[in-house]
């Protein structure tokens, strides 16, 4: 073991609602944890999939989007003060001579960029897996060489060029670097959605020492989806000449090999009136899309029914002592992939891990109206 | 049968606040409900006893008072605007031949003055016992002769003097009646908690027709629980004049027995000094806290253990079909009496009624943030 090993109370895998409000329950209950998600952010499908659109069947909360549910847990959430290990898969699991578990960690992407190149180890009593429909990968560009500048000069998140995606009212993570790797650069932009277009307009409004030397968007229709805001900053981004849009298909990247790694160039378009054109590019953000892949977890010798982790509905832990599985990566008899079901799995799961962490206190259910020890584990005075 | 019976696709026993998020997730499955409570208003513990008292660990909110969720639950709910049935406890619960139910309430207190005499007869083709600890019991007045002026003379609720107890931000229950019992006449309220506070300014809040004559707060010691603002609001009165307090016990009713219904003429008190002293009183408004009961539920046949109805957790049914309990009434392995847990059981009890009351649909999983059937049923545009 190196230095590098972190020991805890508990790992979370998954910073999704689910995952977060386990670390809320697990706080309650004094156990403190940390989360491990592969996206670059906290917030799960919530944020990726569903930012901006309105959820209507959380509890006491008649509308929100999934970017606000979010912010509402993690402001829940913070008096417990949880650790994040983002753009981190969980790689392996596996239980160690005492009882605890090892979790090992390996980054998502290659991201020489964004700075994260290895993996983290932990040691925890225990495990809670709230991986959802598993880790999201991006979808991939299907071009000759793409794989070869990967992580060099193509990139899936716009994290690997060392910019923050997050919009401010969410951006609790650690600031962006100073420095970017795009700076007075060539930077395309491909895809017709939401991610894309912020994506464009946050790389445009870098200051000038991180700032690309231009920006194009380029999507094969000159229709885009996303709020209306927001497609229309990006109008008048093109208006004022800020930002260049393209439409047309890539058919090839133009590399140079004679180096010891291979460099992007160029890239070849197939525009919308059937033209090939080339243009300088030194990097790509492709923002095709993600889609979830269940990953390792199928790995991990849990018992499993159709690609869901069996658990017993009375605490949600899983074939194993010690691991724990909420949210939509669970299945138990009645099981609906609702967020509310996963709030109060969490909730149970948090209970049961107190049983192990905590062997000789007693777990008593008490209530956060009346009970100055979880008032006092709340920070409230 | 009259014509007074109530046919319906389920009736909700409880207006607390599963019993509210009930109707909300029977409204997603296109299920409309009527709702039943002892209490003459909407949301159970939450309002009885933490209206003011801050609760930390709804999912997404990270700190509401007990009134704030149930006026965030009615929000919610209100695109299904169910009936609700107030001051009425289920007296009984039969199966009927072609195998619905016959749910039978009567009124939970004699209460001439508020108007609700009888008791209302539902058909339903489910039942939901949301029931809480049982149903609210105001704790009554032991002094000789209390029960024989109970309902004219001597009260147990604001309502029962024909005035809303609600403050404004709550009152969606119909306005109360422009006339009341105890208009010019001497009131008594009893009580030293919050409840007994908010009655008493209340009652001299009245317009000039409805006013008594004089109130006055009588409590044993001169502490009163409550929020400072409202200790402070009756202080202030108090010091105005508007508002009498005597610091004393009741020891005595003074009556006169010789008319058709005994009346109240006047109190007996054992001040503080030790003096005895007498008072005249039309109206004895006794709040001296609630306790719950269990009631009737305990007779219904259905399989309990220590006084919770035993549910399956795959659809939080009870051991007859089409009888669902959902919250701190029911039990089944790993029960936790919380609020969250709750609102997972009312949603996986509102999936096994829709297979019951819509037979030939399909139940599919859909979602609130994506299904345009759900959005209409919501009445979103």
């Amino acid at each position: 073991m190196t230095a590098d090993v972190i020991e805890t109370q508990a790992v979370i895998v998954g910073a999704g609602p689910v995952g977060l409000f386990q670390a809320f329950q697990l706080g309650l209950q004094d156990i403190r944890c940390h989360i491990v998600d592969a996206l670059p952010h906290v917030g799960g499908q919530c944020v990726e999939l569903y930012a901006d659109k309105p959820i209507y069947d959380i509890p006491g909360i008649a509308r929100c989007t999934g970017a606000e549910l979010i912010a509402r847990l993690r402001e829940q959430v913070a008096p417990f003060a949880p650790q994040f290990h983002l753009n981190q898969e969980v790689a392996q699991l596996q239980r160690l001579d005492d009882g605890r578990w090892q979790v090992q960690t390996a980054p998502v992407l290659a991201r020489s960029a964004a700075g994260v190149t290895q993996g983290q180890t932990f040691i925890t009593h225990t495990v809670f897996i709230a991986a959802g429909v598993g880790a999201f990968q991006p979808r991939k560009l299907s071009l000759e060489g793409a794989a070869m500048l990967e992580g060099r000069h193509i990139h899936y998140q716009l994290e690997d060029l060392g910019v923050s995606f997050m919009p401010d009212r969410l951006a609790q993570e650690p600031a962006a670097s100073a420095t970017t790797a795009c700076a007075n650069q060539d930077v395309w932009v491909l895809g017709g959605e939401a991610s894309a277009l912020a994506a464009a307009l946050r790389l445009i409004d870098l200051p000038p020492t991180q700032a690309p030397r231009r920006v194009t968007l380029l999507h094969r229709r000159d229709v885009f989806q996303g709020e209306p805001a927001l497609v229309q900053a990006m109008r008048d981004a093109v208006a004022q000449g800020r930002l260049q849009l393209q439409i047309g298909q890539t058919t090839a990247l133009i590399m140079d090999q004679t180096q010891p790694h291979p460099t992007l160039n160029a890239l070849q378009i197939a525009t919308a009136d059937g033209q090939l054109i080339e243009r300088p590019a030194q990097h790509i953000l492709a923002l095709l899309g993600v889609s979830p892949k269940l990953g390792p977890v199928a790995h991990w010798g849990l018992a499993m029914e159709r690609k869901q982790l069996q658990v017993s509905a009375e605490d949600f832990s899983t074939s194993e002592s010690g691991v724990f599985a909420v949210g939509d990566i669970n299945t138990y008899p009645g099981k609906k992939k609702l967020i509310l079901c996963g709030f109060h799995e969490a909730t149970l799961a948090a209970f049961g891990a107190a049983a192990l962490v905590h062997p000789s206190r007693k777990t008593l259910l008490q209530y956060t109206t009346t009970s100055t020890e979880l008032h006092r584990l709340l920070g409230i005075v």
